[in-house]
């Protein structure tokens, strides 16, 4: 058999098996030594593929795909340093539990390690970041190699959705001639009619006796607290209002628990905690007996204040697969179970609740909090938080939002109230980063078409380049950016009182018409000014097609001291309720 | 002592004993945890810093800064995927051998694998890709913690400049608060002398006896060849061109040899090698006896092809400190010696020259070919070719050329004729990447403030995010950007011929308004048509301050065409003068 019937064979048989394990989308940035994957990709009819230029950005459109998908998708590149422009997202990744299938095309061995050009040591490229990598044989299709070509794109597409999900890395070595020969008879090989690994994926689950033990721990208190940090599942935040419903017990939900939006029923959700715990003197009022905590911890600081206070109290945090995710450094009693499961199988067995007063007095101070957040101000700017609300009233049902990092999820947090809605919230809190959030949203945009993205000037300025991808693959996108003109969120820390280095080193200006930059990448531009013609922006938004930037600017400062009044006008009302 | 006094006796020391050890300039990128590194880099008298907020952007930025400058060059970073971001410069610093010294902020071990923001695992981050990691103590002065501090420093620096240079990584945990205080008495501590390892670095040198046995092994033949790959030397070029004359032997000069420019004598030096060897017949007819190459290879695939043909002739590769750089395959005696002092050492020992014969058939085919490559065409149209050579024409003496990857080096091989003109060519040739470019460009112009920037337009696309720092630090730089609309390479590829995919995988036209781009970014744009226009707008450029972006409009196919029209002509004519 020849060079190029092995190289098709071999290629289109690991293809056709990323298709029979559902994976359907495929993210690829232009090169030569990745021809055999390309053009494979691009010519299998089960497969969608989308170009991305910029592999940084790629990889973020993958991530963002793979987080509003909840399923693997796949990413092509060539040798070199674009391969390591993944770097990022893969991190990412992996610490968000997102399942990416990461295929890189290499030089093959003879020109490895030989100063050949374009040719990386791209073995193990990722570290300790890939769970899984193989570097594959070079295309062959003599005895078992068609095999054990499907038997690696399915361990990759399982591989990467199991447990924790994260991304997988496959090492592709090709010799030329690259170009495959699709006009080969049945060249897509011999699929089964299961998948190569059909896995049968159980998940955890505590015993009867386990879950007694719990309760009885629990029964002894009065006091609990659960807490939600980002959240997946879609049938969790049913199964946990159910649950603390029952039991009477409030839940502090992080705006990424998916619990403040959708059908279910919010009574005992505690949306404003992240302002209530601002107060040091309410943190110490506010003392629970245990807390239970499903997932990462959430976006909120003082949040992590109040665990760390009470750091003796006994804490149980759930994980569905594996972890240890407990950054305030307090004794802990890790749960090993999946949390739907778990919060069904715990309401199933619950005959008496909790203290109803403590629940009352948190959905009191969330009722003060909520009340004063929501007061209408009446200047003609609009602040940071009040872009927030407007985006809230206005976005559609059945939407999602991509949030940022630094200010903008912190800004969700405070002003994302409770609503019938069904509103998915995505964002990047596995490191938290800055990088990448343009091409996350526009992944999301490609899953689902009903994104806003919600991220500051120095986020959007990151990933300029993610914008591309609206304009060349013509998606639906609204993208909200609150231009404070720098890091606003420095401007909340001590650095901020060091004059001769803030603006240089951390206010950062950018200085950059973001008008402009809509022209650009063809997509239609508003600045609204106030808070009525920011929602009429956003509306006209959702009926437009296509890439849409609505820029808000605001003032650093004045963010700054808008939030410390706001919050200090709560401490008082939350104190004055009480006395 | 108090916990900040800590911070800034440590960190000040580090950085203070960076600057002791020649380091003058630091790429900051913006965030809260590397505030210590960042603040005290400021503060420093003697150091320079430079605040670029993406940091993919910045990596490049310092690597060109270091590749100008041919010394090391810090770069600070947050904790998280800021640090990731790095990852493509520094693969391209370590097998382009430039020095960088990355300095990563990081959590401290309590925060560390516990899901805490921003907080990922940073230990040996760039695995095998930096030369030396050190995961370095949280700040502290007792004891010996001072003395550690500047060591660790004298020997990053050291380390990332010796042998083969390359990228050091260290990473430092830092608690809060952050801020040091510059109030402190003698914050900068005790700086020696001399640096703390005041390194007395040897060059690898041959022995007589060694130089004697080459010698008599090249004594046997009558047909050798010099081939210069990249170099940086900035003595080598002199050294090089006297061997070879007195050897009277042709010398292949890789247009980053920096032989093709400057003061030296240019008579042995062979510019059009890569067009020559392009005819199959020729390369045959071409038979040499040896090659000694001194670094890497070349970037004529032509070349390639040759010495693959001729695989059995004895070759030599003359590395300066280590490695094995033959991606022809062949069998290679690897000389370990500087090459400027082997070249002087050589050229002292020599007696008698090889054969003039063959010399002469280089230097009349050199001829032929330049003439027709330098031969005005009389359309209106700017060929990819015309480009470069109006470049040169007009490109200033003592001025830099940074050159972008793909179609752009190649076209500037082509070109590239003799020139007394002090014109210095840097490129990224380690990993061959598009990215990254300009940054690239930027960090070279403010090392030196005379750079023009030949690049593509997927090249510049994919980096443009490094326009932002001729705006912030106000940079003179001239980027000419070639815009075929997409990846002209591939038109040269099999590729090409598969009409279903290419467009959308291959040739990716951008359709983007470079005009616009300048205006973001506070440029100057012209888009000159025809040679004269070109030459005058180059000319303005180089007496304009900030940024200038001159785009050159091309088109694929029609380049294609003119090329291989090119080649062909020249080939015909090469044999006619052999007949």
């Amino acid at each position: 058999m020849n060079h190029t019937e092995e190289l098709t064979r071999y290629t289109a048989n690991f293809v056709d098996e990323l298709a029979a394990n559902g994976l359907t989308d495929v993210v690829i940035s232009p090169g030569s030594r990745s021809t055999p994957l390309a053009m494979t990709i691009a010519e299998h009819p089960e497969l969608e593929h989308w170009v991305v230029i910029d592999e940084r950005s790629a990889a973020f459109f993958a991530l963002g795909m793979a987080k509003k998908k909840q399923h693997a998708v796949a990413l092509v590149c060539s040798s070199g340093t674009a391969a390591a422009n993944y770097y990022p997202a893969m991190i990412e990744a992996f610490y968000s539990r997102v399942p990416l299938v990461v295929l890189t095309a290499d030089r093959p061995h003879e020109l490895r390690d030989t100063g050949a050009p374009q040719a990386i040591d791209q073995i193990r490229l990722y570290g300790d970041y890939a769970k899984w990598f193989h570097d594959m044989a070079l295309p062959q299709v003599e005895g078992s190699m068609l095999t054990y070509a499907r038997g690696k794109a399915s361990r990759a597409v399982n591989t990467a959705k199991e447990n924790n999900p994260g991304p997988v890395h496959l090492n592709f070595p090709f010799r030329e001639p690259l170009i495959p020969d699709f006009s080969l008879e049945n060249v897509w090989g011999a699929r089964g009619e299961k998948p190569f690994y059909a896995n049968v994926d159980g998940k955890r689950r505590l015993r009867q006796e386990q879950l007694e033990t719990l309760k009885s721990t629990w029964q002894s208190f009065q006091r609990g607290l659960i807490v939600c940090g980002p959240q997946t599942d879609r049938a969790f935040a049913a199964a946990v209002t159910e649950l603390a419903a029952a039991w009477q017990v409030p839940i502090l939900a992080d705006p990424l628990s998916q619990i403040r939006a959708g059908g279910h029923s919010k009574d005992v959700v505690i949306e404003s905690y992240d302002t209530i715990l601002r107060s040091e003197s309410i943190r110490k009022q506010l003392q629970p007996d245990f807390i239970i905590r499903f997932g990462a911890m959430p976006v909120s600081k003082p949040y992590l204040f109040y665990v760390k206070e009470h750091g003796d109290i006994p804490q149980f945090v759930v994980e569905n697969a594996a972890g240890y995710r407990e950054p305030a450094g307090n004794k802990t009693e890790m749960i090993y179970a999946d949390a739907t499961w778990l919060c069904r199988d715990l309401a199933s067995m619950t005959d008496e609740a909790f203290d109803a007063d403590w629940l009352q007095t948190w959905q009191q101070m969330n009722q003060t909090a909520k009340g004063h957040l929501l007061e209408p101000d009446n200047t003609d700017a609009v602040t940071e938080g009040e872009a927030v609300r407007c985006l809230l009233d206005v976005i559609p049902d059945k939407s999602s939002i991509y949030v940022g990092n630094s200010m903008a999820v912190r800004d969700l947090d405070t002003f994302f109230m409770s609503t019938p809605k069904s509103v998915e919230v995505l964002a990047n809190r596995g490191a938290n980063g800055i990088d990448g959030m343009v091409s996350s949203g526009m992944g999301a945009a490609a899953a689902s078409g009903a994104v806003t993205l919600l991220l500051g000037d120095l986020s959007f300025f990151h990933d300029m380049n993610g914008l591309l991808a609206a304009k060349h693959h013509g998606l639906n996108i609204t993208i909200l950016v609150v231009n404070n003109n720098g890091g606003g969120i420095f401007s909340f820390l001590p650095q901020a009182g060091h004059e001769a280095h803030f603006e240089a080193l951390f206010g950062t200006p950018l200085d950059i018409a973001f008008e402009q930059v809509a022209d650009l990448y063809g997509g239609t531009y508003r600045q609204p000014l106030g808070e009525a013609a920011l929602k009429q922006a956003l509306d006209e938004s959702y009926h437009d097609h296509g890439l849409s930037i609505i820029e808000v600017k605001t003032d650093r400062t004045a963010n700054l001291e808008w939030h410390r009044d706001k919050w200090q006008q709560i401490e008082d009302a939350l104190r004055s309720d009480k006395e």
